[in-house]
């Protein structure tokens, strides 16, 4: 029925025997997730890093960074709806205008365009071969690009951030890579400074927060640092489930800035319905998100609880 | 930073550059979960399948049966708290006796231990080999195999069920491996009208329910035969994160057997508290279950929820 193997690792990029397999001894040190692939569709460096497509068997078009699974058309939906529905549905008013830190594929653009109130979505991506590339080979992931209310920026997020005017965003999303190379800056104290001074009061942020089984000491550390920056907010971790992802699951960082009068966000509870297929759009109804598994996904194992829970800050918004 | 490699499958078992993968075209094709292995332990052909045990770098030791990963030292508690506690401590009484089929690496039954009020625990595994290698090299995992309680029948289960008296048991856990080969026939109308009849009225079972990103034709055709097996019963599902199964989740299909007076379980909602560590015992901790978890793991994404909603029953056991 099933056949066990071998897997030898010659540690190049080469497709021999046609599967693809992601290493990294430092962030899933001993474990490795493979994809059968048929074919190679895209493979160049640029200015950042490393950038392939892949045709998968299984799992459609697949996107790599730096030896990375970024996103595969099978399974982007989890990922990309998650990140942006948590943090609009669950702030207390309806967000108007809403940054997006990396994200570069295009999906969490996507999904934040489905909330029909947001009036202005910005990208601040570093790398612009990455748009181009998921324009070409992943075109529903990039829908959003064509939206009107989006603009792309093709800039150091970091310095951004840094330049922004006061009490700018409502939301901001920050779609990172992992937290060593180019994207670790994301992960640290001074940017999230910068973040908490860009958000208006009553704003909140969500962040790619890795993965509960593999990084209980950085997710930790980030929601600590998050406690430290948002005084006088709140705080919380939700998580989803994705099988290309290293041990299948992503999980996210929120924190919210205190309104006016100190009412913080209660991220636990939407503040507002899915986001509605518009009539006529070309988008596909919601795969991944609903109501029920937004509370649902900031309940954790036993494990995990004891990890996360003493580094949160509950809201203070108990509105129906 | 992070290194891509070539995967190269040369279809058999030897473990050339030490990664042990897990491949099967039939149930979870185009992918493989891959363990760094530092030395094999075990190999052997029993009556029924392929026993291997390998010691991993970063998982501990890892259990094998014909190819597939059943159990590794470090996640193993994500699954067995899972199949276990879900049934027991959503029944409305104290379970008292409980029945595994399967389940011979001991992991289920040490959890089934933990629950002070189970007077009796049987297991009818088909595989004696099993238990035996799992007392050797999971000695955590095995530790039920000491309970007092606990009656260990190296016999077919299928045929055990099918002799049992009428309304033997209070809870039923089938605790198969994947349903090609062995055991399909855990996965048959026949094998849960044995279960249905085995069951005392009120009675649970739950069984393995495979992954609902891979398998969900064959997850609802299994919820659909216990919706007309488990007449005037309760019907539900539930899943839980664990690394190493195929894309990183497993789920549970579980059902009730209507009181006299009618009454169903509500699987939803725990009856009671998780079982505490009894003092003195050589039992960690739970790791993986708490009650706010029993609840958020049958709160399903949307993709999975439209999969599984309609072939559910709820139940109508409304105490407190």
């Amino acid at each position: 029925m099933t056949e066990s193997a071998v897997v030898t690792h010659t540690g190049n990029n080469t497709l021999k025997d046609g599967w693809f397999s992601e290493i990294s001894p430092e962030m899933w040190p001993g474990q490795a997730n493979s994809l059968e692939i048929q074919e190679k569709l895209y493979d160049a460096q640029s200015e950042f890093q490393h950038v392939q497509v892949f045709k998968t068997s299984t799992y459609g078009n697949l996107l790599v960074l730096d030896g990375c699974i970024q996103a595969t058309e099978r399974d982007e939906f989890a990922y990309q709806e998650m990140i942006a529905h948590l943090p609009l549905c669950a702030i207390s008013r309806e967000p108007k205008r809403v940054l997006i830190i990396g994200g570069g594929d295009g999906g969490a653009l996507r999904e934040v365009t489905r909330h029909q109130y947001v009036e202005r979505v910005e990208m601040a991506e570093i790398d612009g071969m990455v748009p181009e590339v998921s324009k070409k080979f992943m075109p529903y992931m990039a829908r959003g690009f064509e939206d009107e209310r989006a603009t792309v920026m093709i800039c150091d997020g970091v310095k951004f951030v840094e330049s922004c005017e006061e009490g700018t965003y409502d939301c901001v999303i920050v779609d990172s890579s992992d937290p060593i190379g180019p994207a670790s800056v994301l992960f640290e104290e001074r940017f999230f400074r910068s973040v908490f001074k860009a958000l208006k009061p009553g704003g909140v942020v969500c962040t790619q927060g890795e993965c509960l089984w593999l990084h209980g000491e950085l997710i930790g550390d980030t929601l600590e640092m998050c406690k430290k920056v948002f005084v006088g907010g709140s705080v919380s971790y939700a998580y989803c489930t994705i099988p290309t992802y290293p041990s299948g699951q992503i999980g996210f960082v929120l924190a919210s800035k205190p309104e006016v009068d100190g009412k913080t966000v209660t991220f636990e509870r939407p503040s507002r319905e899915a986001p509605k297929t518009k009539e006529g759009s070309t988008l596909k109804p919601l795969k991944y998100y609903n109501s029920a598994i937004h509370s649902a996904a900031f309940v954790l194992p036993e494990f995990a609880r004891q990890i996360v829970e003493p580094h949160l800050v509950p809201g203070n918004d108990a509105a129906a």
